[in-house]
């Protein structure tokens, strides 16, 4: 078995899961596999997102990028702008550039979902958050 | 909570995973969620892979679609041209359009993986099958 490709000199890449992007955000954590910054020249950006029991992802959106959620285990409170619908293993949504949405953890285990966008050389701003606008700020009981 | 959203009038698509359209394929079976046909006007293509022992996907290239895939359960045998690699369950492989790859099962239970490829507004073909050419039909002990 060969060596693993190491980037950026070998443009066919392995992210493996102990080598993920750690970020730990307010309500959930990031495990990055594709960035701009960790795979120049991939043209996507991946994404696992960890949930705890009372986390989430609050109302944003991405004005120039498309994107897919996949949850991989737990279930899902998915909002589609002022819509509620819940979501588990191995389902998927698909929301167009622009349009509101938030995750959150509906279950009472920890919820993971891997998050796709493209394209990942879109004009910035990658995300916008609306959580504190109306009539997002008010649509989910506190 | 609120129906789930009917595409195509709603651009925000739930695809639930008892919805996915089912493809058999000679040693794989396809699940697909988002495609051009399923999913108009979304840009990438979702589809979970399901490779039972022994089976798997031989040498083939998407011309002008790139293509991440993540392991979800099981193990993979992956090529990258002519280079052999393993991955498992959280893993992910990025592959720029043009690169030749396989993917085969490499353990004793089923290996799924979900491939996603950009863009989905690619000129054709979406997909070239190498697998009968050299060097690549003899890379692999039959």
């Amino acid at each position: 078995m060969a060596d693993k490709p190491n980037p950026p000199e070998c443009p066919g890449r392995i992210v493996s899961n102990d080598e993920t992007t750690f970020e730990q955000m307010d309500g959930r954590a990031h495990h990055w596999y594709l960035s701009p910054e960790l795979t120049p020249g991939a043209n996507m950006l991946v994404v696992r997102v960890q949930v705890p029991v009372g986390g989430g992802h609050p109302f944003h959106h991405h004005p120039n990028m498309e994107e897919c959620l996949y949850v991989l285990s737990g279930r899902a409170e998915q909002w589609i702008e002022d819509k509620k619908y819940e979501m588990g293993p191995g389902d998927t949504i698909h929301l167009p550039a622009g349009m509101v949405h938030a995750t959150y953890n509906a279950g009472d285990e920890e919820l993971s979902f891997l998050a796709i966008l493209s394209p990942a050389d879109s004009d910035p701003p990658g995300i916008v958050d609306v959580s504190g606008e109306k009539p997002w700020r008010s649509l989910r009981p506190v």
